[in-house]
């Protein structure tokens, strides 16, 4: 059966679509969403994705873990099996198998499968509960949607455009809590909770960051001046911009453009379509 | 009475409005906010709601509940008399009642009265103390006031239209709450606080919001490093972009456009006019 | 003498400014910054201010108040004696001194100084430390240095001028943490720590500006749950928009225009010069 | 031998690049980045920094001071030795010396070596391990890697243009932090945490910078109610410019330019290109 021709997709392109037969027909359903068939596919794995994830999530309440672990077994390996006969297929379907392999999605469907099968191979050892976890990972096949992708990828692609900028500004933050942690490590001492200088910087990101937990708190009164500082940054460093943009806009609707300073009087004028200072009378630059 | 010809609002055309009489006197008043009556009407309401969620409120302080009891109940019976009324009004004098009703407004002017009904046909059930705080959705009544109604709507419609935006970055979000949580549950674990991975993830959620409880901490030098990338996370989404705008905004002002970076030697251009890089002389793009 | 004339300011036109005289020399100093003698009253002002609220702050402090005591209380004669010399000299040199005894910073400069005064008429009262503390609004002269009255004339006008903006966003707040507390109140109850509506309104306002406390907590997994939209809540109003803007801003240095869907496929087209969707070939309008 | 022309930097301008010979190819090595020797010099620099700041910081793990005692030491000895070598390499090959030693980068590298001298000369005090942290400040010499100096300096040149509305802001923050912590010790009172006004203060702004350590909550419903204040200035401070910026944005994106409002009837009009009000038909302003 000959499939109607659609436009490549990013998948057609890097995996190597089939020109007709059934592995076209599946890779069509699982790998693009421009069919029915394609969409419903991605409803019904999201569905299933998102149930796995909830039993690994269930499986860790006390509540819950006695009463119903033979369930939650036979959930894991109902899904396990599904996801990957899943992976098989799309393995199968693909003109190269070794490139969907590789992938950033083909190493996720991979270990969303694989602790299953290690926790048989090496039974009792305590960190069995740690692999099955990182079927948590599956939770980024949402991402797959691809209807969504191109806001992810908008998202993904104003993010390493920026690149630049952002890692200077981490690079910053990053300097600020190792010389900020030491100075409270110095001022406040172990004896109040400030163990060591790396956990000094903890608590400067607990800080700067806002989120504030409380389990280190400066007692003394230099301590608590210097916390203000940190935070009077970290809260600063939003505080400050917002209301600088918002001036900007606010004086661009209010009075036609930013207000510019005086040369000669620095006196601050508002009307954009103003020639002359109202205050001294120069002309303005 | 004829009355005189006012523009066709939202509810006139949604919920059919009288041509005539005391019914379209009556619609006026209570559902269009043009005339004096209707304004005064708006605002009565306003004090009458506001007024009735204040006794719910009372209700539950200790120091007040036993002393005042008594009036408290007659208070909430004449606020539910008054709503009752003014329920039967509205569905009395629109032309489609049953759209009323199903209205997202009808069905809050309901629920402000049907508690105090419930609680007298089923007595002695500790659940009443519980319906009876719905009529705090009489708090959302007061978003009915028209005037401010375009504001919310206008509000209300930039949140519309950017709805797959919103629930593309919400969908990340909960993505890494949850698998963050799942590392933290890991690092952690139950002896620690984290007493299961939907705890973790609760924990994650207060950590990444910057809200920062307190009530379960990182114990373990690794986990506090997942934790300082948690809040780093949650703080730096709203810290990094804020801070590309405003650099944005000020190289505009600052030099008549964003800088441009040089394809040859990787020079930033500041200069908006420039039209040679001024370090390696090549023809800016 | 005649003062060269100088344009009318604010306080000019307000409180009237004499024509010649003494009165006008100490108008000009006191009230204005045009001249080397204004700045220089001002900065002196700012002096005293400053040095009184320190003594204020330092009063309460434990192992200040009693060794110092007598110190201070020769200090806050000094301050009060010196600003009531100040405001009567400024009552003095205006023409119209009951406009400025009723302005905003005619009543902080008499607040600054009659505490002291009652403190001597009213002697034993426990209140007479709860009075002394109103001088701290000495705080707010500083605002009145006019160099920088215009900048904080241009912040109030931003917010003036969105002020039905910012009614309804707060008015929206106000509603959500009315709404959300009392449905922790109803899952936690006051064995949890939510002891009240009121409380527990108290505890979704600590969580929803994720300034998070603490003191109060939920223990129940549905309280939790409760907790984690409020907190999203608080935490995403600063997000989603912060988001949204720079992916505007990103998309328009980057494709010169923010991106556009088909109406036939629903295809997002970045590109702002396009013409057709290069998914299905349709017209884009 | 005679280097190629470069481009004067900065640091060749300020400083003093010689014109020939090996105090040429240092100064181009150690103070520029143009060339694959300049830029070696930067990274195995930054990796020096990295591991002496790291070497500090495991210092005070308290499970590592011990065992570690010994090695610890050799290796701060090596790092000033090689940053001693450095820094005189530094000021042989520049012209103007003095200029560098004054500079902010020459003040840090001379930091950075000078404590472990000084620790020799006086041994045994306990301020020993304070004198050593200072080392840490070599952590701003990250800052140097010149390409990322023109971020910086970008960032730092946008602070710089709009100084004067910061510390306006920050004057603001400072005055409401002042007023608002105390009231909250006159209404709170040392009983309750609140011990002495500076302490409130410091409350106020952990309070206000919504980080809420927890360490002092209020006791009272008066003080709960005004923390409440503190809160939403703190949050709304942020979310109220935000979203004001977005209506904006949202507005232009939807219907091409932000809200007018009618004068005659108050009509909020959202088209950009209307020319009557849509209500009650006068002409838009």
């Amino acid at each position: 059966m000959v499939w109607m021709e659609s436009p490549d997709s990013l998948e057609a392109l890097a995996f190597g679509r089939p020109d007709h037969g059934w592995r076209r027909r599946w890779f069509v359903v699982m790998f693009e969403a421009d069919t029915t068939a394609g969409r419903l596919f991605d409803i019904v794995l999201l569905l299933l994705v998102s149930a796995s994830v909830l039993v690994v999530l269930l499986e860790t309440v006390q509540g819950l873990a006695q009463p119903y672990a033979g369930l939650f077994l036979a959930l894991e390996w109902v899904f396990t099996l599904l996801f990957t006969a899943e992976y098989v297929a799309r393995l199968t379907c693909v003109q190269r198998p070794l490139r969907y392999a590789g992938s950033f999605f083909g190493l996720v469907d991979l270990a969303a499968v694989v602790p299953m099968y290690l926790a048989t191979l090496v039974p009792g050892l305590h960190v069995l509960i740690d692999i099955r976890v990182l079927r948590m990972l599956r939770a980024f096949r949402i991402l797959k949607l691809t209807e969504y992708m191109h806001e992810y990828g908008h998202l993904g692609g104003a993010l390493y455009a920026s690149r630049r900028k952002i890692l200077v500004f981490l690079s910053a933050v990053a300097m600020l809590v190792v010389v900020l942690g030491t100075v409270m490590y110095v001022v406040e001492g172990p004896g109040n909770g400030f163990t060591s200088i790396p956990v000094a910087i903890y608590w400067a990101i607990t800080t700067m960051t806002t989120v504030g937990f409380g389990d280190i708190t400066p007692k003394t009164n230099l301590g608590r001046a210097v916390s203000s500082i940190v935070m009077l940054l970290g809260w600063g460093i939003l505080a400050v911009p917002t209301g600088i943009v918002t001036a900007e806009m606010t004086s661009r609707r209010l009075w036609g453009g930013p207000s510019r300073r005086c040369g000669s009087c620095g006196n601050e004028v508002h009307a954009a379509e103003a020639r002359y200072c109202h205050r001294c009378g120069t002309v303005l630059g």
